[in-house]
């Protein structure tokens, strides 16, 4: 009998996933079901990205350089130098997707056994990267009723040890759609530079900022060279999820140094998703600007009337595509897994992402469920109904 | 100041780059030069590859499954049947890349710790992957005089410790090009069976097997069920280095649940990537002939060639396009970085791969280097001819 590594066998399953099965059985009953619990957008490609990939000729499908395709870099450091970030392309590295420069980060400055600090609720794919560099995540929490805002400095200081290495914000939020202002962010680089710790924030939603509020990032704090490291993607900003094109950005170049290295052991990023992320680089305004206001469209829509239901509470988000909700149930997983399971109006049900996977402290965030509001208007508004409708028949269940 | 984790400021660059500033440096002189060092093949990837890119249509880029597209899968299935591998398609895991195969194996079977026994010389990047991983590779050392055959079981067997979980073979082999036979595989499985170890393959030239030897898959022995793991790749097979794309086998359908889990926390392996390689499974006969015939004449011309050069020696590959070529000097790399550095022949130089970074046992393989035969004929005929007039030059230094 052969035995799985304990790394393999304790793996997490993504908590999102859970429920899948439930979905599938659903869909094979015949019910249609709205899923608001992924954050994979139905919001179309810019045309320009395919159009690059259907016009590149070439006779062979070579390698590019493991740091990224240069033009690509260059590309990337003016779209950053656009939205106020002044970086050169020599500090970028492409990465397969964000979560490779997570990895790499995870890898290159922490070791086995090291802490990191993420406000909680967090992204549950951070517990997949830090088993799979052997490190610890430490939460501190964050409340609904605080809107999920940065928790107070002296939770951090309580958690510190000599394990602690870095902290993790995730900016705009997945999953509450917090937006750290600028103040905020000075205390958390008081914090790590008091305490000499790594900040690493992971900026993919960077485009998604609402009511006016202005996204603050990591790199453009003072003083933080050495210890801000970003983690960026393309896959929420032109909605390209599946092509896997990340960046892993800091002016600390020990840092770049030693995940470029990392980077030559897996030789090359996907190069076809570099040349369809290059090409978006040429997106235009008119593009986010309609994929914005459709976003806008959807969050006011949706955060309003979920606000509506009895029982039920959403703090208006401020960035992102998420949202958190308090419903008026004892176990969040065990409604949703009701909504999919046992429930369905005029043939139709609503998946939702039980919250208590994006936390890490038992039992917090147990009646509450994220969900991210990725469809359309006519969609959200169906879901909206039919989750009005649940709660009705399951709390006189 | 901060400084990098250990396994940040300890992870090797490849021995292979190393090379890298002398051959630009050389290129920046005006020298021309002929890379026999990397395994990046000139050979056309199939026009069908990119007629799929070019005739798929989508509006969002979307995340695919995590395991991989299940009609990719299926045929991939298809294709491992094809040349005897009889699997399903649920056994099949598509990976970003073989790269991201082994390191999910690595993850899912082995502890931080653990020991894997490799024949070397072997590619230099398991290296990066075990570092990745935490485990320790543990080298048992095949010699030139063998044609780098497999190490006596013996030779494994005192390397074996608690810590041992495993073996890992490349075959046809990079960087050897030694084919292993049917019967060294069974001793394999006699030894991992006996020790309780997982047996590894990576298996990426397949396709390149020369005078009639057949290749052996790990998968294809007798009560390997549990113990056997395939990394795969359409690399070298199509000529499609730049797509990453990769696949992770097996019949123990822990490893497979266990990997996946990993694949979920980085969402999924690149669309446009497998579009491409699903698209391939229909290159045909013809395609592979074609590549076939031109690795096997460049294989039958520069091995017979270098092995006419004073001192050289190179055993004739049954496999794979590489070959390794034992040199008149006492130091390969000396050499190499000299014939970049020192060296031209009517403006032209070489670039070969120090042997030495392939060896993990300290001073083996140093008047050694690796060749790639990635270079169509008449550019391997003048590499030759500069080869030998270089060899001519540093003699008589």
């Amino acid at each position: 009998m052969l035995n799985l590594s304990e790394r393999g066998a304790k793996m997490p399953a993504s908590p999102i996933r859970k429920l899948v099965p439930y979905a599938e059985a659903a869909k094979k009953r015949g019910i249609k079901v709205y899923h608001l619990n992924i954050g994979q957008p139905d919001i179309k490609t810019p045309e320009i990205a395919f159009e690059a990939i259907k016009n590149f000729e070439m006779k062979t499908a070579e390698y590019t350089h493991s740091a990224g395709i240069e033009s690509y870099r260059k590309g990337l450091a003016g779209y950053y130098k656009n939205v106020g970030i002044d970086i050169n392309y020599e500090d970028i590295m492409i990465t397969t997707g964000g979560s490779e420069a997570i990895i790499f980060t995870f890898m290159t400055t922490l070791n086995p056994g090291d802490e990191v600090i993420i406000p909680e609720p967090y992204y549950t794919n951070y517990n997949g990267f830090a088993m799979q560099a052997g490190i610890k995540i430490v939460p501190v929490t964050s409340y609904i009723e605080d809107g999920f805002a940065l928790p107070p400095i002296a939770d951090f200081e309580k958690l510190i040890t000599p394990k602690t290495k870095a902290v993790l914000v995730c900016n705009p939020n997945n999953p509450t759609g917090y937006l750290y202002s600028k103040e905020e962010l000075q205390q958390l680089r008081d914090l790590v530079i008091k305490h000499n710790l790594f900040l690493f924030a992971d900026e993919v939603y960077r485009e998604f900022c609402y009511d006016g509020h202005e996204h603050f990032s990591v790199l453009n704090l003072d003083g933080l060279e050495e210890h801000a490291v970003l983690f960026d993607s393309v896959s929420k900003r032109y909605s390209e999820c599946g092509i896997r094109i990340g960046a892993l950005i800091s002016r600390n170049k020990k840092i770049i140094e030693a995940a470029l290295k990392y980077g030559q052991a897996r030789l090359s990023p996907p190069l076809f998703g570099q040349i369809a992320a290059e090409a978006s680089l040429q997106a235009g305004e008119e593009y986010f600007k309609e994929v914005y206001d459709e976003y806008l469209e959807r969050r006011n829509y949706i955060i309003n009337a979920v606000n509506k239901i009895d029982g039920v509470f959403a703090p208006m988000p401020k960035g992102s595509f998420y949202a958190i909700l308090s419903l008026p149930v004892e176990s969040a997983e065990d409604f949703c897994v009701w909504l999919l399971n046992d429930f369905n109006y005029e043939g139709e049900t609503v998946m939702l992402a039980p919250a208590q996977g994006f936390y890490a402290t038992p039992g917090a965030g147990k009646n509450q469920a994220r969900l991210a509001y990725v469809l359309k208007i006519e969609d959200l508004k169906r879901s909206v109904k039919i989750l009005e409708e649940a709660l009705k028949v399951y709390k006189n269940k």
